[in-house]
């Protein structure tokens, strides 16, 4: 069963769409979407009228998550759905295909279904999930993490941002704080699209993917409490460098990852954010806060590179006399993709006469948090050079028809 | 000939001038006063005022330096003058000692050789040196390189602020834009008193200290330049991690000063600040600026120093892919203090009783500028802990009345 896809109609939903918080930008389509910004109402009222247009029933949760449900006359209305969708929020000076490609290729792929005459015997539902990017009121994966059970509704929209703005007010004051909760419990299963963020399948030359794990994430603060003395008079025997004892977990947290990745090939460690205070070139540093990032698909060796990460801060206790702390306030474990769901996705790209590989993702997505309660695959589109979060981030028109024609299949095959 | 000083009259005046700028905090006596401010306005009015009081000529030059001469009968009004002083600025949230101390202290030796019937052959002058600590203006010393012919009068005038306010106008705000220029050529001799700023004398259990040298001082600033990539989409062995190789430099640049301090035992290197950019948790650091301080008392250890950190840029870009950039934007070599000099601190601190021990400066003070134009010293008064750029900087009035009756006979001595 090939579904074809309209790629014309799919590239036009996604080029209006990257007009909401457009950015001038020299060089790529760079857009500003957060979440309960006036950019994106304007986004969300379009994607309501294109779900309509299509001749789906739409409902808005509390949290803002919209989902458009076709239910043909070849379906139990009372199944439970086959949904597909991602995100139309993004990072500050984001790219225009991070989300939209599978909220836009979701609708496209039911278009097309439609058109290619497919009699589903369970609905289908289209999604988009409020705060994937986390920029604005949380750690991310906002929506997914209330539609799936995982973060209380009230919890959720009590979140405020910067400005003390919360997600209630926020989603309000565009028109989308709606009623109840999307249950993703419901779901017979889930698929997201989404552009690779990697140049694993431009190395292989082929425009999709199928994803097969996505990697557990967590996240350590680590702050490491030396002494600010003069860098003049202070003696360097003296000294209780914070920086110094810093740079040495830096590399130990590389080391202990880069041989996590040589047994595993996926394992990823990142010190991503160093903070210096006073930061002063003339004063030895007193403090510095490091933001550490683990991830793989085997959280037994995401735990190993955080053990070794405690170590590296035992050792600058022992050696340099700093103080450390410790904390992990994310943590999420790595999330396998349901053999049933691949296998269709694998179906759906034979039958369309292309090559698709497997890969895991290291990147985070609402997927995580709905394969907790349903069955759940990703299909990964090839992004050039693996840009992504930056208005360069791009995904060629075609690879986009190519990866939402799997898409179509894989629903085709889950729903009939 | 020993001169005793009235420490009650001192104190009195350093209190009066810890008003100016003063901070309300829990710990100690903080005072913020930035070049050409209000606080700064009211500080040299009170200066000017105290100077009239001693019954000296006071004379503003076109960079606010400050200058009251006193001619007493005995002295040949056309011989060279012996000079002492500092400066008045501070830090934000700096001590009340670290600058005044040297004024007020040059001051009251002035009065006390007064007092005590000393008849100077020279005309002795009490200076205060604009902008000092570099917190507004430029790098520091600003007034004392104008008045030893380093920087021309015009480039100090146009330095500008945060705010983009020239110091020509600030200083005219607050009716300190004299006229000509101080020369610190024309000097016969120099003394500055400042704060310890480390714990050298209060280890000795001593109230002073004789300075030899002053080490020079070099910033480097540093950047490395990797790739920001997604901190999970982005395997190990793909990254060109900045941070990872800065990590390197800032350890390569603590083991270059601490094999240098172990042979000359005054050597300091120091990475005091560093930038992380984009300076997020989940994404791989594209570039780091690092600022790096390396002094010593001999210039060719400084060199060493700076050239094991130029090496190990060199070893990160064959080994870990990055750009580096190195500059240099500051340097100044090590003085030394003049041999006349320490022997008239030396006798008169032997004279008062007391025992002054020689100790080298490892911060900078307008003394070194001072130094190649003329002969100078430095004497250093006991500091609490060795804080300083702190309230919680300490000085103890004994310690200070001490310290000023050294530098009186010091004076009394050169200028007989």
């Amino acid at each position: 069963m090939d579904v074809t896809v309209d790629g014309e109609r799919l590239r036009a939903d996604i080029e209006q769409n990257a007009e909401f918080g457009a950015l001038d930008v020299e060089e790529g389509r760079g857009r500003t979407v957060l979440a309960g910004t006036d950019a994106n109402r304007r986004a969300r009222e379009f994607f309501v009228s294109r779900l309509e247009d299509a001749g789906l029933d739409v409902r808005v949760d509390a949290v803002g998550n919209v989902v458009g449900r076709l239910t043909p006359p070849s379906a139990d209305p009372d199944a439970a759905p086959v949904a597909a969708g991602s995100h139309l929020d993004s990072v500050p000076a984001g790219g225009i295909f991070d989300g939209p490609l599978g909220v836009y290729g979701a609708l496209e792929a039911v278009r097309a279904m439609q058109d290619a005459g497919v009699e589903p015997t369970r609905p289908v539902e289209v999604v988009s999930f409020t705060e994937e990017e986390g920029q604005r009121f949380a750690d991310g994966l906002l929506g997914s993490s209330v539609a799936t059970g995982r973060r209380p509704v009230e919890e959720a929209l009590a979140l405020e941002d910067a400005d003390g703005v919360s997600l209630d007010t926020a989603l309000d004051e565009i028109g989308f704080r709606g009623e109840g909760r999307v249950d993703a419990r419901e779901w017979d299963a889930w698929v997201e699209l989404h552009v690779e963020q990697s140049t694993r399948l431009e190395s292989a030359g082929v425009p999709v993917g199928v994803v097969t794990d996505i990697t557990g994430i967590t996240h350590c603060h680590v702050t490491v409490e030396g002494e600010a003395d003069h860098a003049g008079a202070t003696p360097m025997a003296d000294r209780t460098d914070a920086l110094a004892a810093a740079s040495e977990v830096v590399l130990d947290v590389e080391r202990a990852a880069r041989d996590a990745a040589d047994r595993t090939g996926t394992a990823v460690g990142t010190v991503g954010s160093l903070d210096v205070t006073p930061n002063a070139t003339n004063v030895v540093p007193g403090r510095v806060e490091l933001g550490v990032d683990v991830r793989d698909v085997d959280y037994g060796t995401m735990n190993e590179v955080v053990d070794r990460t405690r170590d590296a801060l035992d050792r600058v206790v022992a050696e340099r006399g700093v103080e450390t702390s410790f904390e992990r306030p994310f943590d999420v474990e790595p999330v396998a993709m349901d053999e049933r769901v691949r296998a269709a996705s694998h179906e759906a790209a034979a039958t369309a006469g292309l090559d698709a590989p497997d890969l895991h993702s290291g990147a985070a997505h609402d997927t995580m948090h709905v394969g907790r309660c349903t069955d759940v695959g990703m299909l990964f589109a090839r992004s050039r050079d693996g840009v992504s979060h930056n208005p360069k981030e791009w995904t060629d028109w075609d690879d986009c028809a190519a990866a939402v024609r799997v898409l179509a299949g894989t629903l085709a095959r889950l729903s009939r």
